[in-house]
């Protein structure tokens, strides 16, 4: 979607490295518009494309597909790839039909690149989740391969949105990182209750004045159904408003590796 | 889906053309349990699977590929392609989600054989037209290429449901092609209307009393929308019962080329 920033340029170095030097590495810049579920929000959508293609350039991109719009869908199209089951959580149980716009744009960018790999950040958890499932579901002949989320010194996971945030929030919102990895810690302890594990991060977040919860869930790493109990890999997943900021961090429970 | 005839050898034959000397030909044998709307056709359905690859050796065939619906279609599947215009008029209007079935499989199959081209017969009219729909919409690498629908001598079309008629109803059933053509012969001397060009036709199938009509409808070639004049390329198409045997079959009306 543009706007890249170091979060991105990490995603562009792993595609890099797979590529080696005989590979070819691929950008898409593309503002999706069927994945806004507001066309306001797609019209404010930030498109700093000279920034992005020079940053494209001093990272080693061999190819940045920048289409139109109208390139990528015809007036009457009528075909969509779309997700039934992991994309009614989360981010999405409030953004109707946003995964099924995700899918559908992925799976075009893989067959019109005809690329072997592709790189997604974990921050974009659900996302991920879901690309995974198209991917194995309907057989796509691409590797996805995640990418640990990049964060600032003070634990903010890195955002095209965090610029969006006045100087108080910004000095508030490493409390998610915190909040999350609280609950982390008392599952490491023993804790297996969701119920519990989710109070605790819970109050961490609501201790600030200026937080609003859209969600705090614990779901299954694969199904991302909630659970009640972390029985088997989980992550507990939250989106936060600052404001109308809307910033979203996860963190795994593992209990193998607890 | 098996049960090969005449007509999809021809398509076979079609394929073995553009593959050449050092392409391969590649045919997927799979009755696929997501098109069927009802469980009881899924478990009729013929399955001649040593005759299927037998005529498939002596056709040129390289490749079959025979999968196990678990193969194809893991239990928790969630991903799916929908078409949501053409698939809603003609068969598609009393089999819902029969096409999304469609688009699934053929997709997956598109992808998992890795072909340049594929072959679909004109016969499944609505099918071909919505398989293309999916490859611009998705922009799936593949050409599509049409091929016409085979016919006995008495006009009927190749079907593999045609062996389950009565020899009565085998007799009338050449009626299909003779009001169709009833219909393009009005056509070419000038009638554009479509409720007279559906009359015409639908007199002829309805004049037998072994007939009953499941749908007779006159659609815009490319969007299958009805249309109330045939001022565009058109095509009129039925389907037909005899008995609980039901039979397809369209013919095209082209302005350009009355």
């Amino acid at each position: 979607m543009g706007a890249l920033h170091a979060g991105h340029l990490a995603l562009v170095s792993k595609a890099r490295e797979i590529a080696g030097p005989d590979g070819a590495v691929m950008v898409s810049i593309f503002v999706n518009p069927i994945q806004f579920d507001r066309q306001s929000d797609l019209a404010a959508y930030p498109k700093p494309l000279e920034a992005d293609l020079a940053a494209c350039r001093d990272a080693g991109v061999d190819i940045a597909f920048v289409p139109e719009p109208a390139m990528m869908y015809h007036a009457d199209r009528s075909v969509t790839v779309t997700e039934s089951s992991l994309s009614k959580t989360l981010c999405g149980a409030t953004r109707p039909g946003h995964f099924d716009g995700v899918c559908t744009v992925v799976l075009k960018l893989f067959l019109l690149g005809g690329c072997s790999h592709a790189v997604f950040g974990e921050k974009d958890f659900q996302q991920l989740a879901i690309i995974r499932r198209m991917v194995r579901d309907l057989d796509v002949p691409v590797e996805i391969i995640p990418h640990p989320t990049l964060r600032e010194s003070d634990g903010l996971a890195l955002s095209s949105r965090n610029v969006r945030l006045d100087p108080a929030q910004r000095a508030d919102a490493p409390r998610l990182r915190r909040a999350l990895v609280a609950a982390r810690e008392a599952f490491r302890n023993g804790e297996r209750v969701s119920e519990a594990l989710i109070g605790i991060a819970g109050r961490e977040i609501e201790a600030s004045p200026l937080t609003r919860i859209d969600y705090l869930s614990l779901v299954d790493a694969e199904s991302l159904q909630p659970v009640d109990r972390v029985d088997a890999s989980a992550a507990l997943a939250t989106a936060v408003f600052y404001g109308d900021v809307r910033l979203i961090d996860h963190i795994g429970l593992n209990p193998a590796g607890a």
